[in-house]
């Protein structure tokens, strides 16, 4: 295998339009960083930067920019789902994400498998308290549901103490835990999703 | 007290922009006509026909229509959240509404207690199948920890069986055990937000 | 009203059995201690020194001590749910006791109205690290299905920043965010209470 | 490799001790039954029927009979959990499962790796009504924090339209949509798990 054999996209779930600073961009840029260690070359869409229409299917018509970035994460190996916490829940942003991820539902490649298998997906969350392992939650089980498959450990997150107010992007440096956290999502991204490019799940 | 002294309003979180049926604007209308027969009177915003943008500040300035939804919600003593359900959870204009009400933390009237105290909320919620119950313990959390009261039994649904494909608007009636839930519903928030109204909680 | 016409149990859900140290058992004891100044009198049962059958009725018979704790909350107008944190979820032993609540589904008093109806309820949560919004939105819609009625903000909790591992009962002291809320959380719980204690719902 | 180089544990979490009939055994033994087409031997484990400690240790001492069943749950390449729901949640017995569990997190092979890496877990959920995503969504975070592997569609589910009372294990038949999606479950946890059984994730 090359040292780039596999790729990823990473859906950053931000509130804030560019150019605005944002936590969950960086934390999933930091993990396209660590995932790159493992010869996984990839790209990061900020969502809300792009008309994402509501709705549940692939494509919901005129000026919808999903089909996009859809084909980007049909495109990849890996997807990541970054997400900044809000009321200790995944943004509306990545909820949007998720809605229109519902429409692979009806999607299948010659033998029946939705064309998300194969795929693995990891996840990155971020917001100043409380609220990642249910996100995480969250979006395993949406993702899982639409046919990805989720790798041992496959989230990093950082939160503060209860009710403060700092954000990631603002910290020093990277916490350590979190740090190590993201370096081990990678190894074991890129491993399962490897193993599934070379050895897709069976027919329906 | 008047035969219409207390109001509402519904926040319906439909995908679907008019004039589309909507099967949650459907149970939304549904708790407004059961709230009428206590007293209230109210309207429905369908949200995904207004340009709420993302943010968790009051108003987000230059385009935003949240601003005059919030102020029906501030002006209101009940506010009925009408969601469908979408791979087991809100949906992403739901939550873009419940963001946007976290921008009320920040808000204080002259005792210090935010906007929303002694204001009652209730949820509606349908899908085809699967998820009522997670997503009224999301709602009631977020709404909660901005200050609204959720009063008892304060969630009435519908969903089909397991996997099943019909919607809440296509049935030939109001199921039996819905249609009791959303009286039961109805007479307890009706009940405690008059309580309320007549007595707010003590200064912060 | 006399200084002292309200009562309140709450319910601790810890692993470790007495005389074990117990942050949820702390902070569910600083919530009763912040009620006493509402006039609110009451007591404190940690459920892990009991023999909570599993089951949804409630009585499971022979050796079952639910029933007894039942009788106490039962007779109060507050219930307070205390809580530790495990895996970004409310505890086994705290999901025993609202699964036995969920019994009073079948019980009903003269006029139809469940034997829940009029009580108020409220949540403290603690962990080393992130969940409590997650326990707070299980435990709210738990509560509400089997009939109380939730206070505006009503929930008190304490977290430290991610993968961190002190507990609340190693801190120097309570931070002031938490002390804070709790304060919050018992005014209005006792102000809430107090009004349904004096206007009970309606009959179903 | 042969007709049954792989091997499952199912554990259910119903609330009733046998004999007792379960809904939730019940599905348990068909996903087994289903595994068995592609080469997996299994077995079950009715946890009411055994003294599992409160507690987050591997071992929490004297009559705790979690080691045995810990001991059952690593010597095999997949783990089922099956559930019931109450109140739209995992049972307090599935509950007590994974936080004994989260005890694996103190636990390392000599390559640093948790022992449970390389296993793949799914689930199977039933209940009267609702409840069954958000089930998957706590176990698949839950057993995903502690190292397991998710396989694509890893959920199996029943449950009844709205407040309806029929329980799973009384049918007639299993539904069409429920089969397949056993049948499902059953081929991509087998393939995945005989992936990562020929190749374990990378050293720590």
């Amino acid at each position: 295998m090359t040292n780039s054999d596999l790729t990823a996209v990473v859906l950053v779930g931000t509130l804030s339009p560019s150019p605005a600073p944002s936590s969950s961009e960086l934390i999933g840029r930091q993990v396209l960083d660590a995932l790159a260690e493992h010869g996984v070359v990839g790209t990061v869409v900020r969502l809300v930067d792009h008309d994402v229409k509501p709705g549940v299917q692939v494509d919901m018509g005129a000026g919808d920019e999903w089909p996009a970035i859809r084909q980007q994460v049909l495109a990849a190996d890996i997807l990541v789902i970054a997400t900044p916490i809000w009321m200790g829940q995944p943004s509306s942003v990545t909820k949007r994400a998720l809605e229109r991820l519902d429409g692979e539902l009806s999607e299948k490649d010659d033998e029946g498998r939705l064309l998300t298998y194969g795929k693995v997906a990891a996840v990155a969350v971020v917001g100043n308290e409380d609220g990642a392992h249910h996100v995480s939650a969250e979006v395993f089980q949406a993702l899982n549901d639409v046919g990805f498959t989720i790798p041992a450990a496959a989230v990093t997150y950082w939160v503060g103490a209860a009710m403060q107010g700092t954000d990631y992007n603002e910290l020093d440096e990277v916490p350590e835990m979190t740090a190590t956290t993201t370096r081990t999502l990678a190894a074991n991204t890129a491993h399962l999703a490897r193993l599934l490019h070379g050895a897709q799940y069976p027919p329906a």
